[in-house]
């Protein structure tokens, strides 16, 4: 941490303080009398508690912290409200929520998130490690005790299945890891097949993530009961949350590995994946909740680590042990118990007040680094605006007009039917399925077929690497009308992604997402809806408000066009992501990932 | 960990090879087929599963290994026996069974521990760092996982109190840190009132120890619910296995430190620490079991952490629980939890098979780094000894002859009685009790009263620094005839002490102990006893079964003299210990150790 300007120093740095202001000879600057509190590290509520905090960090916790307390101490009497610590996002990508830092910062604080590990896998695939290190300090601007990841996948596996705008290896990675200890390790190490089979690159990413002492995330998709899965773990990757079902997690934990259950706006995993314990009565120590996606409309909807803790609860874990997935598990997986995820002396005083049930997770006032920044339901404070560099803008360099001759996919046969493969959405999953269809051909060229739910897709690069693009076809996107949606939000090389059943309105939003310099652009004859994201193509420079609304009417649009699909967007922006069966769409062409390997086929069988 | 000899390499330098043996390009060296495995990371007895190993590490864990064997792997089919994690002690002083790092490791390995923290402040109160230094490189010899800590009480608290033979600070600290990564953290924490009042030499070790990334384990004999305990907390020291009760298990976990529950030969506290579990229902993951102090007869005739293992599911606690608190929870504790504590793919391959139920943890095998080094109760392997320093040798430099003069106690009256404090020994408890007693005066001499089990104490400065002397009263002893014990085990500053009721006795035994340079002598007048420790006066420099029979024959003498303490020998070294209340003495005066801090007081009322 080196986010001086919020008080959060090194530990080592306050002991001499820490103690005096323990004993009562420095005075706390913030008390909170009267708390139930939720001790995760015991497992207990414990009534008529009190914490004293000094700064940044608490100094005391006991029943009487009055000898703490001086002239200038705050006083917050909690009136037996539950007191527990911060929630921390042990998985999460902030660029998901199309949010810098900043308004990330704005929108999960009221909700009582006080801290995360953040891979910022997406930014860096745009503009490698000068995105990861806006993306560090500006959150070293924010309250949160926000902790960076250097992503380990750009490309998400090679150059031959993607083009991204980034390259980040062994040296790259060591790099950007000796910038802080808030560069907490390496983000989620989506090319397992590389690391299995031995690729040199991910070996040595982890081994320059080891070296520097810190921890390496993982991403593994094949079947949790494949051969394979002890040979990931044995590299050192220690962490998952490709976890889907309970054996998933149940196999993982097994291995030693972290299991992180995601609750993402579009990946509802958690109510499978929680019966590992539930049902299968798993030690719970290495269970962890994270969101890895969600986006502004659920942060405003339902709420960001809170919902996911009270959704847990809600499937039928205890409340302490749902707040243990959030808190201490989060901060003991990354070595960080000392600092953060317990109301304990010496730890930082990130700290959410409760009302009502524990288990509804009411949050009604957050403290972070010491300070009370965000009180029912909204932000208390404010502070000084981090710039963004202008490397973060005019990232998106297609340099030339698209056509609705692009959109055209040239089939086997002149006439008739051809056999082809289509990408099919699985509403609130992340995998997709390999669909095989008979699609229409005329003149040599195929014809989506809005009867079978069929769309087009096509992904251009525009990273400024050449431009090339490929086409493939999307079936259970759902239009009923004559429409298309572009976006330069596509995980992860984020190059320009146009879906639609209209060869002109598909270039025609195409051209507009371009023009705006990145977003999203929905379009059907009665209109276009704009989203645009100014910062490297995938992120807005708005406030979280504005941010929110724009995102909705996107959703809006989508649901008028007929797409009936759960956070729509959301879903629609990881068909180029390659890492993730059953099948995707690159610039390079059609890629199956499959327990053989990840391989481009084509798109006509 | 250095022990290059072992094969314990970093983890780091292994990923290559690890991930080319889990896919079975590399062959194991060491496959265990058909064991029921206790995963202590999963909180599961899972049956049917194979170990594969190569080197010093595990490499895979599944129903089927096949892949990874070859023509050189040794196969050994475990028979659906238990395989569990090889156990640590998370808290000992190898100098307490007065053996070398060595015999120790002979000692221990077959009875299925395979690593500890080891704090060495015994012999670096004798030798400082350069006894440390020694200690670090035999322990690097044997197949353990010898983790080791730099002593932070050197002396226990201020040269005012005590004479020790060297000195430790914040400097020493940081030095002996830089040693390597087996170097682990800082010892003990004795001086606890220093910390809780700021003490510069204390903080400063303390900070010392944060700054190289590592751990400080904590010694707090206050109450536990003295306000002071979250004051100590506050510090970072966050290990303690002064934990005599429920409640100081209870109280120190909920500040979110590690509560070592403590089974040592002569204080017994894992009955009523464990309470805390099976009677609190606390969360177990920072609950731990450990030894502090166990005798060469206590590993002979009980055990190490086995029996302390097999005396938890005793009291009620699960049998996997108590597994974790003996493996993963001190791996946890320590940040090692990668490479020891748990049967997975990367971690030393420590591994202990045992036969018959769980609940009795008998051990038949001891796999160390990957080799079978124990089986059956007994060695498997030799190796080749690391040879000790000359300067560990002739540490007694007492420089004079004692005469029953020496052991006189001046009275403040001349004839008649005289009210003083008597050390009262409490039999397997640290602790002492101050009892306020009638002794009678004669010539202006205060006399010990057999009949009232009184007995004279005497300890001598013998580290070379001006030979001061005290005298003092003990009760509890029950010798029943004329007797004296002297040794140089006295801790933790190791001066050579004297116990008995006869001063010519007295004076005989501690000259004989100087001669032998140091040792224990149990003198009667039916005879002598011997046990010549020529390490620092305080380890013997001969194997494992020589010193348990010599450890036994003090024990006997003991008991034949009357004194019916168990483990007496032990209890006795211990009342020169100042950190502990209530009191205790030094060769500097009778110390009482109370809640207003430590202090020297009159040894008559």
């Amino acid at each position: 941490m080196n986010t001086t300007a919020w008080g959060r120093q090194p530990f080592v740095e306050c002991v001499p303080e820490l103690v005096a202001a323990a004993r009562g000879d420095l005075k706390a600057s913030l008390v909170i009398r009267n708390v139930r509190l939720v001790n995760v590290i015991s497992g207990e509520i414990l009534p008529g508690m009190s914490i004293a905090a000094r700064g940044a960090r608490i100094v005391y916790v006991g029943r009487d912290v009055s000898h703490t307390i001086g002239e200038e101490t705050k006083i917050i009497d909690a009136g037996g409200k539950y007191a527990a610590p911060g929630l921390l996002d042990g998985h999460c990508h902030i660029e998901s929520t199309q949010m810098t830092a900043t308004e990330f910062a704005r929108a999960v604080l009221p909700l009582g998130t006080t801290g995360g590990f953040f891979d910022a896998h997406e930014i860096s695939n745009v503009l490698g490690l000068d995105g990861l290190r806006f993306m560090l300090e500006e959150a070293r601007s924010t309250p949160l005790a926000a902790y960076m990841q250097v992503a380990s996948c750009v490309p998400s596996t090679h150059p031959g299945l993607e083009t991204t705008g980034a390259f980040i290896g062994p040296e790259e990675v060591a790099e950007a890891l000796s910038w802080g200890d808030d560069m907490i390790g390496l983000g989620e190490v989506m090319n397992f097949p590389g690391v299995v089979y031995g690729d040199d690159k991910m070996i040595g990413e982890i081994q320059a993530t080891l070296a520097a002492g810190k921890m390496a995330d993982g991403h593994f998709t094949w079947k949790s009961d494949d051969w394979r899965l002890p040979v990931y773990a044995a590299s050192g990757v220690n962490g998952d949350h490709e976890c889907v079902t309970a054996e998933d997690v149940i196999e993982r934990v097994r291995l030693g590995m972290y299991a992180k259950m995601r609750q993402g706006s579009a990946w509802h995993d958690v109510a499978a994946t929680i019966k590992a314990h539930t049902e299968g009565g798993l030690d719970t120590r290495r269970m962890m909740l994270v969101t890895d996606d969600r986006s502004s409309e659920s942060l405003k909807n339902e709420g960001h680590m809170n919902f996911v803790v009270r959704h847990a609860i809600a499937q039928g874990v205890k409340p302490v042990t749902a707040f243990q997935m959030a808190t201490i598990n989060t901060a003991e997986r990354f070595g960080l118990s000392r600092d953060i995820g317990a109301i304990i002396p010496g730890a930082y005083a990130d700290i959410i007040l409760l009302d009502g049930n524990l288990a509804d997770v009411n949050v009604t006032m957050t403290i972070a680094a010491g300070q009370v920044v965000a009180e029912n339901g909204r932000m208390a404070i404010d502070w000084e605006r981090y710039e963004l560099p202008a490397s973060a803008f005019n990232t998106v360099k297609l340099n030339r007009e698209l056509t609705a001759d692009d959109f055209a996919i040239a089939a086997p046969v002149a006439e008739g039917k051809a056999a082809a493969r289509a990408i099919e959405v699985v509403e609130n999953h992340v995998e997709t399925i390999e669909r095989h269809v008979q699609v229409n051909v005329k003149n040599g060229i195929a014809l989506p077929d809005p009867g079978e739910d069929l769309c087009k897709m096509a992904v251009f690069e525009r990273h400024g690497k050449g431009g090339g693009h490929a086409l493939g076809l999307v079936k259970g996107i759902g239009f009923a009308k004559r429409a298309a949606i572009a976006m330069t939000v596509a995980h992860d090389s984020h190059n320009l992604t146009v879906i639609g059943n209209d060869d002109k309105l598909m270039a025609q939003a195409g051209n507009r997402v371009a023009e705006m310099q990145g977003g999203v652009v929905m379009l059907t004859e009665d209109g276009m809806t704009e989203f645009p994201l100014a910062v490297g193509g995938i992120m807005s420079d708005e406030p979280f408000e504005t941010v929110a609304s724009r995102s909705e009417a996107i959703s809006q649009a989508l649901l008028q066009a007929g797409c009936p699909l759960n956070n729509a967007f959301m879903t629609l922006s990881l068909l180029a992501l390659v890492v993730i069966p059953e099948i995707r769409l690159s610039d390079k062409g059609l890629v199956r990932i499959s327990a053989e390997g990840i391989d481009i086929v084509p798109l006509f069988v």
